[in-house]
């Protein structure tokens, strides 16, 4: 039996996505799709209750509790199973199916939550000399096994939980920059800011958990990025805590003096410092908000419209484009999906936000481009149903592991021109290499995030488990990685390396780059503490 | 008498900017305020004949000559006399400066010209070999000393001129993207992507000498950066040579696999390696052009609305405001310098490109923000006048130096909420350090590059050559650099480090931001022989 927490716990289910309440139970469509598609029974199989988990015992002695417990306070940190369970990984589903497991399972040896700056400057100092390492934590939304326990060299390894930090510190009304505390999750975040008339608009899929801190070191890309930008984007500066010291980055909107070292710790996962604080770049609340849906015939046209909106720069707030097969289940609308089509071809989903004239605008030149384009307004509905769903779609796979369906995204990026090439490249890969283990599989496919010279691939893959899952998954992942690798993509585009995409790496940056990358870190985290076996090969 | 060149000689001139045939010989007007105001007598003094300049002599010696001759053949080396002396450094004001003495001049001992991506490798090996240093050398604008042939410990130093990397090596119609390489000039770079229909549009001031390799390595901004971004945002992929390795950078239009590495090497100012091709954004030729200018009482108001203009993303090509010193004397329009005054209070100028559609909704909408923020419309000719003279400010400053006048341009950036104060502290920096040397001043200030969070600050400064000018403006330099960092500004917007900003990065980054670029640096390129004695402290 599991004993109760210690200290405070993360708001997410330990073995599923997000909030109990929120679970979503497959739908008789859903359940029908399964069987007929994919020949999956969906007969629920329960997992193991929080209590018949067991994990490894910590590694952590009484000594180096002490301490660790001498800079924080006793009161913030534990090695109780029910503060590590929790922190043993993210949500991938890898980690997902891990969590099922009734043999013992890996966790951080202890949590640790720091309170400020020093704190963390201490922890870091401790852990150097008593080589323990350090996982930073903010909302455990990693899907690419950011936050696996990995102990490498080490006597231990802890999970330094960023929650504490959890303040608007400042808010520059002028210049719209406000700074954040790294473990603010977004909806606290936005709160805060909306009760001064500001808002961030970082809406990635993992928003209602991830923090402030997170988005920086994973690149994170919400599904506003067309209006806002990507995390990237927002970064006016950043406070970081190494071993090897502090750093401030960031004195100015735009500057030339050298390098710009916050792209260093823009994606580094934690294995550089520990990023405290961010100075973001905020907007005033928009005045209105306009949907439109799209149809079009087929992807390459839908695709090429999108390109249109992107090189000619005409400002949605949102624009995104489902492939022939995720429309044709309404993966768009999750309340809808197995239902009957709510159109044939392409869905594609635009809004868009701003002062009364300025959508008024953005709105016209957009759907000018997208008719031009052999686009179909569909109107507003199912615009505003995808965005009703948006933060829905985990839940489902949440439902859709326990009745043994395999279920799984992942992502690239690539140029316009290479796009299609890229899409069905990674397709087949997945639909092959899921054949080789005994399973049908149904590959889906949205555009997300658009730029002047290329686009995301966002896939969903649905099969059936066969055998041990977690090894069926690993299988599929080496062969679509390579696929995406051997095609000019980009190993993700917004899911971060982590230790899952950690392989390809090399091919990514190539030697030198890795080399680089390294000599980096030996320089700030001397004694390899931070996250080893994440991200630098 | 010095001998005739043996490689080809870039095209500016030895001793002044650019081109001879466009000199701007100083009108009554400039002559009249320089007198009044400054205490200039404004009698041209003569500098020396390129045949009465002496250069220290070549320390490279003919072992070295031989070796670098093994890489690249003997047509491509040089130690004559004609081909150092125009690479002896940049166009700041000290470079010019010093160009007119006539005691012996610092120069590189030698000239080599690499004429591909193993060459480079190859002479990068033999350098390290042999210790000499090695300075790249684009299109010679730098105004920061970047190309200052320091030898520090080696034996010798060469310059690594990269004219013969000429090609757009490729153009992707589709995506928007083209490689250019780097020693290609801006408008020979625009002039082969006219042909197929796109442009790059950068514009900086240095557009018609600088390099695409140059504008990378410098972080440059151009004119139309409102428009188009800065130099950064445009590149999509980097081709680098170090010693250690070629690097290959930007697989995608976005990544979050891991740090972005491109952005090392952006600003890297040919400390950490060797930019041969740059991948770049680039767009279809706009199909309507149209300007605006605009009076505003002052300049907060000014600042104020083209805050306003950022914050909403109306999107002008251009936009620009002068204060009321640089409106009084009409820097803006240099061919109506110290004339009638073309507006009371504040010029702003906009230039708005794209489709038909586009350019009506952009100037619509920015046109209702300037308005309603205070602006009052002066119709397109100061917009136009503005663009006839964008490059020739350089000339003039030819025509003052030579006039006994000091005069040199500065620039810095900071947020919205802090242009006033960073403004008038330089203003201040600038009169009282000059006032100090014995000479009135003139301090004229504009913001050509905007930001959501903040804007660049562009100060040209006049006074009266005072004893030794280059220790006079060195000293000036040295208190308004200080001013600059100590009023939260950075110590450069666009121009970059070089020999004349390094002791305040240092300020700029932090210590450990400084060690961070000496542990790149020691990685890539581990004798450092890469431009020593610039930008990194």
């Amino acid at each position: 039996m599991m004993a109760d927490p210690q200290v405070p716990v993360p708001p997410m289910k330990w073995d599923a996505w997000g909030d109990e309440a929120k679970a979503k139970p497959l739908s008789d469509n859903i359940r029908a799709l399964l069987q007929q598609a994919l020949g999956v029974s969906a007969d629920e199989v329960a997992g193991p209750d929080r209590s018949e988990v067991v994990l490894q015992p910590s590694a952590l002695g009484d000594d180096d509790l002490r301490a660790l417990r001498d800079v924080v306070g006793d009161g913030n940190v534990s090695r109780a199973d029910a503060d590590r369970l929790p922190r043993a990984g993210g949500k991938s589903t890898l980690d997902l199916l891990r969590r099922k497991s009734r043999t013992p399972q890996a966790a951080p040896d202890a949590v640790v939550l720091p309170g400020n700056d020093d704190e963390v400057a201490a922890l870091l100092q401790v852990c150097s000399r008593r080589r323990i390492a350090v996982v930073p934590f903010g909302g455990g939304t990693s899907v690419v096994g950011g936050l696996d326990p990995v102990r490498e060299k080490f006597s231990a390894v802890v999970s330094l939980d960023l929650r504490r930090f959890d303040q608007l510190e400042s808010l520059d009304e002028v210049s719209g920059e406000a700074v954040l505390g790294a473990g603010l999750p977004g909806p606290k975040a936005e709160e805060l800011l909306a009760a001064r008339g500001f808002e961030l608009g970082h809406y990635p899929q993992s928003f209602q958990y991830a923090t402030i801190g997170g988005f920086a070191a994973t690149r994170s890309s919400g599904q506003d990025s067309s209006g806002y930008g990507r995390f990237d984007d927002m970064v006016c500066g950043l406070r970081v805590v190494t071993p090897s010291g502090k750093l401030e980055l960031g004195r100015a909107p735009a500057s030339a003096a050298g390098p710009d070292l916050r792209d260093l710790f823009l994606g580094s996962e934690g294995t550089l410092g520990v990023i405290t604080a961010v100075r973001l770049r905020v907007h005033r609340l928009p005045e209105v908000k306009r949907f439109e849906a799209w149809r079009f015939d087929d992807f390459d046209t839908g695709a090429a419209a999108l390109r249109a909106v992107a090189q000619l720069g005409t400002q949605p707030t949102v624009i995104r484009l489902s492939d022939e097969a995720e429309t044709g289940v309404n993966l768009a609308m999750t309340d809808k999906i197995g239902g009957e089509q709510v159109t044939g071809g392409c869905l594609a989903v635009t809004v868009f936000e701003g002062t009364e004239q300025q959508v008024a605008a953005r709105h016209e030149l957009t759907s000018a481009v997208l008719r031009e384009a052999g686009g179909t307004s569909l109107g507003p509905e199912p615009a505003q149903a995808w965005e009703h769903g948006r933060f829905d779609a985990p839940y489902l796979r949440d439902s859709l592991l326990a009745a043994g369906a395999l279920c799984e995204t992942l992502e690239t990026a690539t140029s316009w021109s290479n796009a299609a090439t890229l899409k069905a490249a990674v397709t087949s890969a997945l639909q092959s290499a899921l054949a080789e283990t005994g399973t049908r599989s149904l590959v889906l496919c949205h555009i997300s995030h658009i730029y002047p010279t290329g686009c995301s691939l966002y896939f969903t893959v649905v099969a059936a488990q066969r055998g041990d899952a977690v090894a069926q998954w690993q299988q599929v992942k080496r062969a679509v990685s390579d696929a995406i690798m051997a095609n000019g993509g980009t190993i993700t585009h917004h899911h971060a390396v982590g230790v899952d995409h950690r392989p390809w790496m090399t091919d990514e940056v190539g030697e030198l780059g890795v080399r680089v990358l390294r000599a980096v870190k030996n320089e700030l985290d001397p004694h390899g503490i931070l996250n080893p076996g994440k991200l630098i090969p």
